[in-house]
């Protein structure tokens, strides 16, 4: 009997992206050099940071003028002004401003601590913005792959979340191309022929987590990973990773923080 | 060049479990069926479901009597007593109770809907409930498959969680044994000597969320996955579950729901 193996193979020796790379042909250039064949089906996996890198989203700190309401934000939240400013650029809706932390809806509708605006492996004088769109960014980043190789792949972009209830950080999917968001289970029967009622796993945010196995988050210099054979995964030519966010009135976790 | 390459390999024909089964023997035998050699280093992820019923953790409905409690709940969350009765056993503090949706924290320190009693995956006539103790059921697998293999894994028991702020479900890591729940990078630096002071990835609920990829949820019947060559998970041996579990109090995202 042979079982089900997916891989996940997080490719070595990936090169620093600076603004205006090519970040699919760096993508399929390392993986060469990695003796790791791009396949149809594969799902590439990658890092926010890279993405927003090449897309030129790092913005020099000394550049960065606050205005009065990102000064007054800054007081409240206790954090360096021009980082508020950032923040209340990319921000559609202030969740939470406390002396410990800041937590809002960000322009794309994801629910994050600072607009995931932050100055992690950017260099020490910036601070990165996440991409404009990162399914945009992804569909783009899958096409330039269909075209330097001829494969059709999927492409995912995963970033590092803090979340309720539980300590540590995980990473979650925040732009997606060519892959379906759900494994819907809904409708279907369970091994005893119960019907599955709500069982509706977003397959995107694990498939993320996966990838970060192999990713790290300091001087690994791993940023992305391929994951192969996952036959679970679904294709799609018009998902969003819009499909994700719910709405405070449809949250059923809603007063309960 | 030679990538990383992490495995994840579902177990396949794995047979229906039973109260009173030993399942660490079961988990030796199908894989060894399945060509799959346990290994020094290997990380044994394992589905509730099928511990809670190796573990006599199976209800059936007939057999419960639901408490003036338990009918009084069971009216405002408008579902069946029996199941009411259930969770009330199962919970340290009710944390929502609506129409729509029982979120509690149930007595091992998970936040859940229903304190994790369901019917999924059990015969049709019966609710599944948590092992009792999910670190000691991951710790008496672990040295039972020592003691049948001579091998020393890692075991991390998943189940399926819905979440706050996003649709759909991922798979949490409820109980562990042989393995450090995070990957701490406080304290090291970035790619450009930035000092990281948030990192700190729970990368056992990674490692649930990798094993679910090749589990699914209807009838796959592929409740173990066993995972190679993950070097960055680190082992301990007293390591448990409860470090993932934080208070209100220090949880940042309170009063944002």
């Amino acid at each position: 009997m042979t079982p089900k193996i997916v891989n996940i193979i997080g490719l070595e020796n990936f090169p620093l992206v600076k603004a205006g790379d090519d970040l699919a042909k760096i993508i399929v250039e390392t993986a060469a050099k990695n003796n790791v064949q791009i396949e149809n089906g594969d799902i590439i996996v990658i890092s926010q940071k890279i993405v927003s890198k090449a897309e030129g989203r790092v913005m020099k700190i000394s550049q960065i003028s606050p205005s009065e309401e990102a000064l007054k934000l800054a007081e409240k939240v206790q954090r360096d002004p021009k980082l508020i400013e950032l923040v209340l650029k990319e921000t559609r809706r202030i969740i939470k401003a406390s002396p410990e932390i800041l937590i809002v809806e960000d322009k794309r509708g994801l629910i994050c601590i600072n607009a995931g605006v932050d100055k992690s492996n950017v260099p020490r004088d910036s601070y990165s913005l996440l991409p404009e769109n990162p399914d945009e960014s992804a569909r783009k980043i899958k096409e330039r792959i269909a075209e330097l190789t001829g494969k059709n792949v999927s492409v995912v972009i995963g970033d590092t979340f803090s979340r309720p209830f539980r300590r540590g950080q995980v990473e979650f999917a925040i732009g997606i191309a060519g892959i379906k968001p759900f494994k819907d289970y809904r409708g279907q029967r369970d091994l005893y022929n119960n019907l599955l009622r709500v069982k509706n796993v977003a397959i995107v945010d694990e498939i993320a987590c996966a990838a970060e196995l192999v990713m790290g988050q300091a001087k690994e210099a791993i940023p992305v990973a391929i994951i192969k054979n996952l036959e679970r995964a679904e294709t799609s030519e018009k998902s969003s990773i819009k499909e994700l966010a719910i709405s405070r009135q449809e949250d059923l976790f809603k007063e309960t923080l």
